[in-house]
């Protein structure tokens, strides 16, 4: 494995012994995005020396900062060992969650794209180690990122100190694959000369502060790689609507049936569209996005995708082991970038893309909960659904109409928690159909919500939204005392209808 | 005052003849933005119009664009005639705030630098109408705009006819001050060759298609300038908390007393902070914000601000009267561009500028209410604040604690209408001190917006957070049957003390 590591070679070590150089209250920033390109080995040395302190009655814990969500063998081993007290901007690991819910850890949920800027900016003060996952050490000394780029840069110049984890899992072939390019600090920032997805404006290597650089570990691990599920009736229904939706945009002459750039949440209604996307009269897609997920691969290889930017992936373990196979194939067509280049509204602005992003409920007026259920209980994280929404041509969310066998509506009379405000969203998909908000005041908007909430849930809303308009302020009608009955009906007799 | 028409001379007529251009059901799109700019003479004209129609028993109404707010003399004449069927981008006239509470008339509110984009997408459908004010018609038949760019370019573009209006109260030296620069269509965006708040890289005048051009209209009005209050005892408190936190940012390293940027929401309170500004270390300040306020002119006249880069105006009748007769000088500092480009995130986020908007109330975890009181109550809009909150290096927002002597609270334990989220605020300033949220988890945030609120709501806010800290979950604690009760109480009983 040598051959892999060169230049620092004398710094190998093991990650017991790596993990020396992280102590308690540090500010740690790690490789990760997705649960792809995260180190695999630190974090259950840093585990295990926390869990040693505690033993003795002595306090360990570290503030951690990645790209996005990692997986079971780093967030949740240090979860588990409870070694963290800080965590941002987002995970999606349950026992870390759990742990955000019970009080014992905290959690910064903020857009995907502001977080490397405000790490650079030192709002979080200093940062005492980088652990970053790399495909090899160049022979300058530079790294290959891996799976994920992510926050690499800003961790890397805003740490002490510098531990690489060099993953032999990870296909060589994935040099070439990455852009890397660097913003300039503040005040001295130029425009990002990216127009299209498929521009290259950096390198494919990170350079590395070598004198920064302490440790080396070999690793041999797989990414979290989930397989999605197949695509049930609902996410099929889903999926078809959102492509009639952009079918209709051709017919109106605001889309081309060539050359659509799509940006896409993960998980399996995303998925759905994208197998949806397969069979359509859609060519030459391009993605401008954060993930590249099975549907993407599925595209590419079937010639209807001809690029997709990203800053990691989120593949099935059939398709990494794929990916690996194949990336001298794949990086023709795929570029991972830095996450404030991938998320950042410069770019997402410049070269209009459709966003596609789950949800966990709308309210009537079009406001969007990502992340709380119930207002207080984090799931994820809001990630770049921002990003995109915020800055995106057309900005979609899809999601079932409803959760848990019909007892949580999708579509409620006031969102416990806000992540897209009514001035963000423009469409809201369900499996009933397609609420176009475009242009319409608040009482319109309330129309085409109800339409697409499930049949059982339309005469509750109806109901809401009638007795808001029979108050004296018809702007944005509401009835404050009753506006959070869905979601006090649900945390009391587990189900929104009461 | 030929000189100033020439080229459409034979196109020259009254209001009354050029309106009828404008038809029941168009949409129109208007020049001005916070009262300067807009058409002076065509709204009454057009209200005549309607309430003909009206008074025969037939409908007339318009939908009608601008770029921000008007005047009386134009929203105010329109919604007193009846003649508004629907609003956008924003407003802040009372007779129509009171159609779009009273559900007579519709207002979609929007981020302003969105507006023009979704017209040039085609999201609202056809344009019938442009009415623009000039300053003057150039030999070649192009505008030289007056006080405000706003939406100008979209509208001319998107609409079928164009009216000019040639004020002759606007200042002949106002040439030269605009920087007229047009984004490209998408897909063929390019980067907007914008550094510093003081490039310059359009023309001073807009380029008309001149076939459109259908009337011309002579008028010698003023812009709607109204008077700033002085700042009293609690806005100068506001302004001191203000630049105590920049000289902090300073000791931290992350700001210089030279050469910092602005953005400054209108306002008593942003002028006090300007009054404060004066008397400051600070040195050299920019501009890159949406309005030229009074507080700006005397930051230039003293030598403090070398550039200021807005869409428009807001100045008093003094300044305004300043402004005309010195626009020669003024424009050597003074930069007014289209509202896309004033307010475009690429531009905010490059040159990387503190904000510092209004707000109608906070929540305890730092959710801002800029819009509706109680949640249906429109005030204005959402108007730039998002625009620059977004993607501001450093954002904040300002406000006395309280308001109508003590019955509201501007913190609250739930606002009742979210248009920037947790994610998005830093800062929040009143007169007893600055909550800096950066970096920190929901529950932190809470104990430190608390810390800011009236003395009189602390143990209220207190009390909310210790009942939602006793429910279940902790990652954002909140207690649902209780969020709205501050509001519930003002509507019922005219104190949110209850």
């Amino acid at each position: 494995m040598t051959e892999r590591i060169g230049y620092y070679k004398d710094l190998v070590v093991s990650a017991e012994e790596a993990a020396k150089h992280v102590n308690h209250g540090d500010r740690v920033g790690i490789s990760g995005f997705t649960g792809a390109g995260y180190p695999k080995a630190l974090p259950a040395a840093i585990a295990e020396k926390a869990k040693a302190a505690h033993a003795k009655g002595e306090e360990f814990t570290i503030d951690l900062f990645s790209g996005a969500s990692t997986a079971p063998d780093c967030d949740g081993v240090l979860a588990e060992a409870k070694a963290i007290r800080f965590r941002s901007p987002y995970n999606s690991d349950p026992l870390l969650r759990n742990q955000f819910n019970d009080g014992t850890a905290l959690y910064q949920d903020i857009h995907l794209s502001h977080s490397g800027q405000q790490v650079e900016e030192g709002f979080y003060g200093d940062f005492q180690v980088a652990i970053i996952e790399a495909v090899r050490i160049t022979e300058d000394g530079n790294i290959v990122p891996s799976s994920a780029v992510g926050n690499n840069l800003e961790y890397i110049d805003a740490a002490e100190k510098i531990i690489i984890e060099v993953n032999e899992w990870q296909s060589l072939n994935l040099e070439g694959m990455h852009d890397i390019y660097k913003l300039e600090k503040l005040p001295n920032r130029q425009p990002i000369p990216i127009t299209k997805p498929g521009d290259r404006v950096g390198t494919t290597f990170i350079e590395l502060p070598k004198e920064k650089v302490v440790a080396v570990v070999e690793t041999n691990a797989p990414d979290r790689n989930a397989a999605f599920k197949a695509p049930d009736e609902v996410s099929e229904k889903i999926a078809a609507n959102f492509i009639e939706f952009l079918e209709g945009e051709v017919a109106a002459g605001r889309l081309a049936y060539d050359g659509f750039i799509m940006q896409s949440g993960v998980g399996n209604v995303p998925n759905a569209v994208m197998a949806g996307l397969l069979d359509s009269k859609f060519e030459n897609i391009q993605a401008y996005t954060e993930v590249i997920q099975d549907g993407m691969v599925d595209l590419i290889d079937a010639g209807k995708m001809t690029v997709a930017s990203a800053t990691s992936f989120a593949l099935s373990p059939e398709y990494a082991d794929r990916m690996n196979e194949k990336a001298d194939k794949y990086r023709e067509s795929i570029i991972l970038r830095p996450q404030q280049i991938s998320n950042h509204p410069e770019v997402i602005r410049r070269v209009g893309l459709i966003s596609s992003n789950g949800m966990i409920e709308a309210d009537i007026y079009g406001n969007i909960n990502s992340t709380n259920v119930g207002g207080s209980r984090i799931m994820n994280g809001t990630g770049g659904s921002g990003d995109f929404t915020r800055n995106g041509y057309i900005t979609t969310f899809v999601s079932p109409s409803v959760a848990k066998d019909g007892a949580i509506s999708a579509i409620v009379p006031f969102v416990s928690h806000t992540d897209h405000t009514e001035h963000d969203t423009m469409v809201i998909i369900t499996e009933y159909g397609v609420a176009d908000l475009r242009g319409l005041a608040p009482r319109e908007r309330a129309e085409k919500v109800i339409a697409v909430a499930h049949p059982d849930y339309r005469p509750l809303l109806q109901e809401y939204f009638e007795r808001a308009q029979a108050n004296k302020f018809q702007h944005t009608p509401h009835d404050l005392k009753t506006a959070f009955d869905f979601q006090v009906n649900f945390a009391e007799k587990g189900d929104m209808r009461g």
